[in-house]
């Protein structure tokens, strides 16, 4: 048995990955971090029947010939020093904070606001979206697992972006329940005031996520074409789940067959994608509680002669394919485990 | 006291118009038609103890001289027959409906997929949007109170329309609670299917909504400029509220404070409409339980130095603004009477 | 017009007083005052236009020639220094908090941990449950407004005890929208934590609301009669809204229609509350939004021969007839004004 | 690799029952049935990319050879002849209608209204709780999985009954989510209607699962005792999971500790019994999305020196222990498997 640290692991990411860990056929709990929690058990902080024990992460870093990876769980910022010093001790590391998901430290800076302190891991950090990269993944030591709507996002319109077909103004409007914001107490997320509420944030390219799509859809096509991201996320009032409603143009004479079989081409043998067919569109229900991303493909005016613009749904459960079970499925991709190992 | 009949009462927007007459202190309620429940009392259907009868639509017409105005809420298609009947005896009506809203009866025809049997009336009604039309309503008989989706979109985009500073190209995401479908059961709306999940529906062209922004928006700047509207509602996991997310380019030069003032013009003195300040988005939260309209403004991209983008998020309660408190605002200005009575 | 001054403006409580005083004829807001937020306006704290400045404490016992009547949205402990000074000015005041809920500050110490430092205070204090005490309310000074689950229990159970028809135990399965915890941020009510949940919490004995319950219904019968109340509150993913089922035995040979004799007699006229049908019971959906109780009576098995024991529900609005409400109905009576008074 | 057809595949708990089967390392899906939908695909039925094909019940009995196992998951009534034909080809069937879970065709009829058809199966079947009953299920050709209701409080309350410490009048409240009520449009499970609402239904010994209470917790101390159910279910706002709050009177002298040792014996091992630690409650989250039963045992009055009432809260996931989980359990029994496979 392949064994697992998880450090941050008393957030709802590191909850959903102890679940996904119980089901891996290959795969146990090694150990688990709290800075808040350590000396408490697991099941003092959820209401679950699994006692591990808490410690912290500097206990973690001399317990690292106990574990085979080490998923990090914590804050950005956090992670840059935690990757270093795991990284250092040559333990496979799958980062889920945003600290090694972008290449070019500078554009770091700008989005996060902080100089990034290991620059040279983020040079040999892989990004994780698995069905994008997997040749790049294969033994990989450092994984950065991607965000939560950019998965989405980039899952949803990577086939046209790498055919040239992504216009340059891509519009995208996504909805996403409250686990989004993470476990700690906050006004905007208690239940009374999220729940019958839906409120949009961040608006005005101001979400960091947009960096992840810029990184990703900006060279799928050798870089050739630049894009606008106008990204609007909105907090609705269930627990999980990720839908993208994005709206683009492609060139003219591009059919939605011709657009379906790029797609399906693109997506062939995809355990997790679900493409779904003509006038189906995404929804959180083909995706909760499961590592898929299911993507609709719709003209945006079915009457009109000229349908060069379309609306692509996507959508994904935040908290598996856009954190835990995406990355297991990266770390199966790492090691070369049945990629949907645990995952099913 | 004016009384009321409401023909079709036993829906939401019924159950929500005795709300508002009972708080209303010029209006109480006439008599109440449901064609299935006819003979039985509204607390057998409703869980309240208001033991209202209920009457058949042909009892009501011949009961018109009881009652000051009707309102009515019946499905559309349906409601031609009944605004005919009502109107020949001469009491006001204010008709909740699609099927006075559109004044070509070639558009409703398209969008309808059915011909308009009172095409005279179409011409004669007027469409209840009160914060654009107020002048109008004055005395009228026949109002067609507009559509939940297209008030939200209409009031958040009408000052820019008229100002001819509307783009070709308006996208609108919009999102509303469950209560938007009616009081019937259908399998979507059952609540393990709905809760938990966003579903977007009607993608492409294809809402009959589409219609009201075309005749209010495409008519404001003297019918100068059309639009074509990409509009996508979702389904998301509550009673009531719609929040729509709406994406328009203004020309080079138009500034956010400009932007801003032509708003407030145009608003002044509105008692529904709450003009967000900057950096603020409508959310349901501002709107649900109340009759008014919350409109945020917001650059796409403050970094650009052409900010030619904007999102106007707009938000109402659709069984309020977008139904029942229209209807009595609608009837407050028809008859000369506090405009804001019992809308409070 | 009447003027109100609310302490302790910007909890939930605090926003319906408001919304229930703009509907009110006769009733408008004075000032408003939040420890925390004072200097701010309204509208910075919740998504409202209301944009009323925000006061302390301490201006406010300055300005207490300007109202006509104090809420007190105080944390208890907090409002009993609160309701000193301003009844000292001579204002009228409706204390919302426990403080002055209990007749015996030796009960208030057992129960609230702490000793009572105006117990002259409290010996003046009207219990402001109103359809039980409206006598004593009529030109009280001091109103102490009920809590919000011994509202529901005492209105429930109320004509059974006075009858001498109340058996020993009692039980008492509550469940309670997550508003009822205040506008605070807490991990437990969360909305990831609440939602898809059911939380039983102060199991035991342990609720304060069981002394409110003990002194209503204790001392209905001439206080000939002890009871044992066996009290679980639940937390339930609403907003708002609580639902009490309760188990009580009643002397052999009571039948239900004695029973239901009984209830219409005790509440003939009551224009809040709801008594329903036989084969009914209360749901949250009976009262949400509304100042009512409505009441359902059930034998606990039709079939036995002996039916002693019977299944009362009663449901109310937590934030209505149990806070806000119920704060306005103390009002109007207390002054003598028509006791439905914005409350329709 | 074990094959399993379902029978009625298209309901919440056969979506659950094919999830759990594609985790289980020894069982995948057979056929699957559906009389209403025979001839479609899974994934026209539900928002998921099985492409299972569905037939209808005279294929599958047709079919039996193709299967190691049947799940019945078909209305009471209608599984009796479907348990019949499946039995009589041999195969092993559980079946999760309540149509063999009474041992006593009278008590069925009783509670069912209607005669039982194939008595001697009712013989035959075996009482699929698995933690009561667990040795008589091994080998077992025909095993009735119990309803959800019952399994919270059988297994809450069993320890207590076997030891003869359960008095005569046990009193349930328990709450369900909404997908107890089964994939079917009803306005009473529509999304407005359930949400924001709680609603105590066949109020007054009136639900058919109290016979399973009876038959199970009745014979528990050799039948010694009788005791008399006293159950109230509430739907509330959720999708899935049951707590059971449930009050019982203990022999005077037995204490906490006592009862919690017994539990500790009669629930030593057991991999889904999850007893909770003094002063704990079970609550929805302890168990939604698993197999899992969480108990929670507190005193109803600590201060009490006899302190012989006792609140009992027990919680499962309706659809996992409560349906498809049990189910799962009951095959792993009855064949040999690792209880726990698919079920972690």
């Amino acid at each position: 048995m392949h064994k697992a640290g998880i450090a941050g692991a008393t957030g709802y990411i590191g909850y959903e990955l102890i679940t996904l860990i119980h089901r891996h056929p290959e795969l146990e709990v090694g150990w688990l971090t709290s800075e808040r929690n350590a000396g408490k058990r697991f099941d003092q902080i959820f209401s679950t029947p699994w006692d591990y024990s808490l410690i912290n992460l500097e206990s973690a870093y001399l317990r690292t010939d106990e574990v085979d990876v080490v998923f990090l769980c914590l804050p950005h910022a956090e992670s840059m020093e935690a990757v270093k010093r795991f990284y250092a001790e040559g333990v496979r590391v799958i980062d889920l904070s945003a600290d090694f998901r972008l290449k070019d430290v500078d554009v770091y800076k700008r989005w996060y606001g902080i100089d990034h302190t290991v620059p040279e891991l983020c040079a040999e950090a892989r990004y994780g979206l698995c069905e994008l990269y997997r040749s790049e993944l294969d033994g990989a030591q450092l994984i950065a697992n991607p965000g939560c709507y950019p998965t989405s996002v980039n899952l949803g319109l990577y086939p046209l972006a790498k055919a040239g077909w992504l216009g340059e103004r891509v519009i995208i409007d996504s909805m996403s329940g409250v686990s989004g914001a993470g476990r700690k107490t906050n006004l905007t997320y208690q239940f009374v005031e999220a729940n019958e509420n839906i409120t949009p944030y961040n608006v005005g390219h101001r979400h960091r996520h947009i960096a992840e799509m810029e990184q990703v859809l900006g060279a799928a096509n050798g870089g050739k074409r630049g894009h606008r991201f106008l990204f609007t996320p909105h907090l609705v009032p269930l627990n999980r789940g990720i839908l993208s409603t994005m709206y683009v143009d492609v060139p003219a004479g591009v059919t939605e067959e011709s657009i379906r079989e790029l797609y399906a081409e693109n997506y062939a043998g995809e355990p997790f994608i679900h493409l779904l067919p003509a006038g189906t569109q995404a929804s959180v229900a083909h995706t909760a509680g499961t590592n898929r991303c299911a993507i609709g493909i719709t003209p945006a005016d079915p009457l009109l002669p000229d349908g060069s613009e379309y609306v692509i749904t996507a959508s994904i459960d935040n908290l598996i394919k856009g954190g835990s079970g995406q990355a297991v499925q990266n770390y199966n991709i790492a090691v070369g485990l049945d990629e949907t190992a645990g995952l099913q």
